[in-house]
């Protein structure tokens, strides 16, 4: 039995790969009605924060995993001090959610990273921008996701608006400060160790954000060979400084001589590897299953270009309405996920779909005009 | 919501496609803890022959569908009366279910079948010798599945002895006796209609049984390309005689002259289609989802040359065990797909594997690796 914190669509896609392997899953989630509700074989309504029912998970559970990194990694601490099996475990998770921390781990490993700097106050962040030069990226150490507790800061007048505006509730925060790079693209790696340490390395993904959300992602990325290679040894080598166990993803910057930078590292499926579901030979949610089962992990090479679009909620909040399905499916080579979530809101992550073609520019082209005709609203 | 009766590893299959875009789902099946059990959104727990649960189903359920074709058609021919949407269609169900009625239709249509002639008494069956020659395949009209039903003539002394085998209960049967027919292989072709007409038909696969039961499918079927084309027109026309909806398996031999005889068609995803979950774009079981949902049809064509073994019991009947399961997946393009069945019993269908790899004699290869080293027993 496999126990994941979050029943959203990443719990739904781990669940529906361990129940083809014939795995039993739990998951643990507020919401009565989440995308994992009804396909788990267990499922724990419970909030996050709540001791008794992580330990309720953790009693029915052989191994525990989660599908997004803000949990509170000393609950799971003491479950791991009682004997249960987290992965990845609460160790790799406690570095991992502190940006600043994170950071620290892989540049003392020599994994390049942009110039950073941890700031609690606008004095340290204006001492940063002495040193980096403007602008500068200012993020929340803890806590954001989706481009949520980043800001741009363009000049030195900028920085008491971006402090206060990443430091809702008026709680004193934790920054990290990184120079801005200046980049061709953003791309992810996807990783996987399993328990035995066996360590898979996916192909180079091209990500495309807007509003600081994933929109797309484009596979292969169009690199040189050479720069692909070294993206993927790089996301291996981040693969030791955490010594993660499941899949995780390495976010990078190509910088325009084609020399890498790592960006951020989630210790999870993520977003911009829902594309292996598709055009791999192993999804990245089998190999996390795989991984944390201790079964020998699958080949992640890629079977055809692909590319991923983001379905998000559009209009006004309320009740869930797929419209455009029949004519999104028209599309050669198209498949559509929808996640089940009850309501639509603005920006919500409400589906994806993914185009396999003949090449990547291809692929793109009809991901692009098959996100065009379907539309989730309320 | 689209109802499914029978709830077993080929209606498990069906849920899981229709989950993943968001479709509900209701089974009927008689056993608590079936495959689909804890999957399908809705699980009726009822005998095959229960007429109120049928009607129950329908009331949840905008589309009806079934995993296996003996189901009292004149049930589901009471439910479409009354307005349910029944895919395939009782009318097309009771022709293919009557195997004598199903090859009258296609050689009705010119559809290249074995010779045949229906037989009420061992009479009747020594008049077919006199006109097909021996050996002969005597067959029950109607109920068999993994080649129960069937039973080899080889002269005139065993016909007694063979009706007597097929009249199980003491129950007065009908017959049908087909010539023999030498062949070279015998091959699979899948192919979907929707509701919109829109057909499309899978690649040829090369099946080899044992027992009587399905063992192993190749594809692509070792063939010339003239012949794997002739295959799959002839499937196309197969699903003109039967107006079907939703997905069929036309079961084909090919004799040493490479001429084709359509042996016996399925009205549903099949065994011998299993690999196109990881082979083809669109699997079976999608494109059946999508053909009920008015959806259009997802490309079927391969992508990877792969081979299916099917995992049978072994050994008593009793609790399941799955054994050597991380040996399996050790195997490279390997997939294990557990079904979920609490009970093992001898030679009963467990689960199946996959493999895919750059040819199909290498994932033949290594799919008998991979079923080598797998064990489901009590």
């Amino acid at each position: 039995m496999i126990g994941i914190i979050g029943g959203g669509q990443l719990c739904k896609m781990m669940v529906m790969e361990a129940k083809k392997m014939g795995l039993r899953t739990a998951a643990l989630d507020p919401e009565p009605r989440c995308p994992a509700h009804g396909i788990a074989d267990v499922h724990i309504v419970a909030a996050f924060d709540d001791r008794q029912a992580f330990e309720d998970l953790t009693a029915q559970c052989d191994v525990l995993t989660y599908e997004f990194e803000h949990i509170d990694a000393a609950a799971l601490r003491a479950l791991e001090r009682r004997g249960a099996k987290v992965y990845p475990t609460a160790a790799s998770l406690e570095v991992i959610q502190d940006k600043q921390r994170q950071k620290e781990a892989m540049a003392a490993a020599g994994i390049p990273v942009p110039a950073f700097l941890p700031a609690e106050s606008a004095e340290d962040v204006r001492r940063a921008g002495e040193t980096f030069g403007y602008p500068l990226m200012l993020k929340n150490r803890a806590g954001g996701y989706d481009g949520k507790g980043n800001v741009l800061v363009e000049d030195e007048n900028e920085i008491e608006q971006a402090c206060a505006a990443l430091s809702t509730g008026g709680k004193k925060r934790s920054f990290i400060v990184e120079a801005y790079v200046r980049l061709l693209m953003e791309i992810s790696v996807l990783a996987c160790r399993s328990v035995n340490g066996e360590v898979r390395v996916y192909p180079v993904a091209m990500n495309h954000h807007e509003d600081s959300i994933l929109v797309r992602t484009v596979v292969p990325a169009p690199l040189p060979d050479s720069v692909s290679e070294s993206a993927m040894a790089l996301a291996s080598d981040v693969m030791d400084v955490f010594r993660g166990v499941g899949m995780f993803c390495v976010e990078m910057f190509v910088q325009s001589d084609h020399t890498l930078l790592v960006n951020e590292v989630a210790p999870r499926p993520h977003n911009s590897g829902h594309y292996t579901i598709e055009a791999c030979v192993t999804s990245q949610f089998e190999n996390h299953i795989r991984a944390m089962a201790g079964l020998p992990l699958g080949d992640p090479s890629l079977v055809k270009p692909a590319a991923m679009r983001n379905i998000l909620g559009r209009g006004a909040a309320g009740p869930a309405k797929v419209l455009g399905m029949e004519k999104a499916l028209g599309i050669p080579g198209a498949k559509v996920h929808i996640y089940g979530k009850e309501i639509s809101k603005p920006q919500r992550k409400m589906g994806h779909l993914t185009v396999t073609a003949a090449d990547a520019g291809l692929a793109a082209k009809l991901a692009d005009e098959a996100a065009a005709l379907i539309v989730i609203t309320s």
